[in-house]
Parts: C-alpha cells; structure tokens; sequence
C-alpha cells in the first residue's frame, strides 16, 4: 500500500450520479488518488452538483474542484435552455437517435478541462463516466470518439510533448448495462443513496420518476434485483 | 456575391491581437459569415477583450460572443496567475522550449467551444490563429496536433455523425512569420490601429514595449518594413 500522496494521480469526471459514482470506486480500486471535476452549468443541474460534493467527501477524494461552464456558445438543449424534459418514455424511443437532452460538444469541453488540470497534477489518466446506454445516442460517447480524443490529448500537452509522459483517456463503463453498474458499484461498496440522475428534480431534490434518466436508473436496479435507495417523486 | 445571411458560416476565435484579426481578415475574403468568438479569463486580458470588441465592430461580423472561462483548473501560468511576465528577452530565448506564458490545454479548451458553438450554428469551418513562432514552444500550436483536434472533432458531432457534415479547423497562418501576417493583413485591409498584443499592458491599455508579444510584434512590422499604429510606454 502507498500512502495517499505517492499514489498516481487521476482526474475524474464527477456529476454526481450513478455512473460517476460507480467510476469513482473503479478509479480507486484501481489505485489513483483522484481529483474530482464537476461542472456546473445551467440551471436543472444544482442538485448534481449537491450530490457531487456528498459522493467526493464520502469518497475522501484527494481533491474536488467545481468548474462554472459558460453556455452562451450554446443553443438548443434541454440542459441549458428552457425547452421541456421528456417524461414517462417508452426506454426504446431513448436509444432511437440522438436524445433532445443532447448538448452539443459537452465530453469535448469536460475532457478538454479534465486535461488542462491533468497536466497541472502531472495526472496518468482521465476517467469518464460514459457508457452503452449513453452512447446509442450521444455522439461523444463512443469508444472512436474516446481513442481520438486520447490521441489528440497525448499531442497538446507539455507533458506529453517534452517529456513523452502520456494520459490515458479511462471510460470503464463503457460496455456495461445499468444493471451491470449497479451490481459492480455495490460490489465496491458505493452508497447510491448519496447520489441523483433526474434531468428534471422537483425543489427538494426528490427525483421525478419520469424523465429518461429516472427510468433508466429504475430499469437498471430492478435488473440487477436491488432496491434503489434514493427518493422518487413517484414512489 | 451572396447576401450575408447565405454566407456558409465559420466560428473564428478572436483575441483581438495582430493574428486573430489578421485571421478575421482572411475568413471574410474566404467568403465566410463569422462568428466570433473572444474568451475572458484572469485579470491580464481585459484589455484584449475590448480589443476583439473593435475589432468584431470594425469588421461587421454576423456575431461575437465573449465567454467566460472558469480558470480553477489552470496552475502555474504568467496568463493566470501572478508568475511574473518576462520583459526584454532575447527572442531567441522565446524560441527556446516551452514559454512561462503557457496555459495547460488552452487551445484545446478553446477548440472545443467553438466546436460547440459551430454544431448549434451548423458552421462549416473554425478559424484557428496559431502561427509558426507560436509552435515552436506551444505543443497545442502545431500542425499535428491541429490535425487530430480536427480528425476528433468530426467523430464528436451530432451534424458529422448522423448527417455526414464535416468540420473543418483552418490554422491558415500556421506557417506564416510575424512579418508575413503583417504584409498579408495589410493587402487585405486590416487596421492594426485596433489590435493588441501585450501580455503586460499598462492600466490606459498602452503596450509595455517589453514583454515576449511586444517585442515579437514589433520585430515583424520592423522586417515588413511598416510602422506600428499602436502606442507603446517604451515610444
């Protein structure tokens, strides 16, 4: 065992929800003392960034930064702007295309952040939370666009350029069900109850049941037998 | 000639420094509709912002955005924090490794807005002001590394991966000197009265005459054999 501080450093991508949640015990499994990045931007969000402080101090992370994004740059996203969170979804119609919650560019910027301070921490790896049911729809969350990012992050840096050290772009949720994540976070111990992945809260933070995110998450603990410890507005 | 508003578009990233607005000039002749785009960070560019403000003004762009940049990530840089600014160096000593004013991942954070911004324009190209005395020290300044944002960049999309529609990252003053982008933007009309350049200008926004851009600029107005238009506390 290596004390804390002569553990490798990563820089991990952490919203606050269930696949963040379940990377953030991969990474330290995995051995890295992890510096955790949120971004806060919009408005639906501010509950994410609520469950993102409560996973990082659970977790004792060795650093956790909350990062403001600008949106003016962009346009027409459920995320940011006020058009309405699709509700009670067959879950077939989430995978056909390429979902209204879409916000252009998004794993660009994030990983482009996570790599500038990845270089400040001479970090060996980013983790980033993505995986299948994300990458049906979401452009930048296929394992090509994972592999050209690296390839583009090992020829912009410093470190990478003068001294040959590369980053690796780590996204070991890629391939994994909902359920699969769930029974894999619970193996590693992660408290769920400390996290949320509505798109559309109610005031206190209670999930609503109903958007994509709520019904995945729902699918996946019943997949993998569990009961989701977390709140929901329909309970 | 097509009505502006049938303009192909292109996002071009605007300092408001001697290249960029070269680099404005160049978009428009390629016969462009731009959209600007000027990002803000730390207290030492303020006076470039409003630099890129005339300049957009003066240019009639379709559009000019300044965002804000969260600068939490970013450690030991002169851009950003209070490392002080190199003044009167040799140049060649500028040329030599990477300079004290490199900000970890710049140029890939400011890539990905833009890549952003141009998916909600459907913009075909972004405009990238890099040039060659800037990539001998900058490792997200080369060719390379201009080649696997763009190749990353078109696997990101929504408009690349469901409609086909490429983008494309123009760095058209890569291999230019200081002295060829003056002589360039000069026949194509470019008032360099509005730019500048300084990392270190003086409160009234007069250059300091000393810094690594000061002296830069002034040596390639110098081999263009053309004089200056902006005031330097070192006149």
């Amino acid at each position: 065992m290596h004390p804390p501080d002569t553990l490798p450093r990563a820089v991990l991508l952490l919203s606050g929800g269930l696949d963040s949640t379940t990377l953030l015990a991969i990474a330290a499994r995995d051995g890295f003392a992890i510096h955790a990045l949120t971004f806060q931007y919009g408005q639906r969000h501010a509950v994410e960034v609520d469950a993102a402080r409560r996973v990082a101090t659970d977790a004792r992370v060795a650093e956790h930064v909350v990062c403001d994004i600008d949106v003016r740059v962009f346009g027409g996203s459920a995320l940011t702007s006020d058009l309405a969170v699709p509700k009670d979804r067959d879950l077939s119609a989430v995978r056909a295309g390429i979902p209204v919650t879409y916000v252009p560019a998004r794993n660009t910027i994030f990983l482009s952040y996570a790599l500038a301070w990845a270089e400040v921490l001479d970090a060996r790896a980013i983790y980033l939370g993505v995986n299948a049911l994300d990458y049906s729809g979401y452009p930048d969350c296929r394992p090509e666009f994972i592999a050209a990012f690296e390839r583009m992050a090992n020829l912009a840096t410093k470190a990478a350029v003068e001294n040959g050290r590369s980053i690796a772009i780590r996204a070991p949720l890629i391939d994994l069900s909902k359920a699969e994540i769930v029974r894999l976070g619970i193996s590693l111990g992660v408290d769920y109850a400390l996290t949320t992945s509505c798109y559309d809260p109610l005031p206190a933070g209670i999930a609503c049941g109903r958007c994509d995110a709520c019904l995945l998450r729902l699918k996946g603990f019943a997949e993998a037998g569990r009961q989701d410890p977390i709140r929901y507005a329909t309970a």
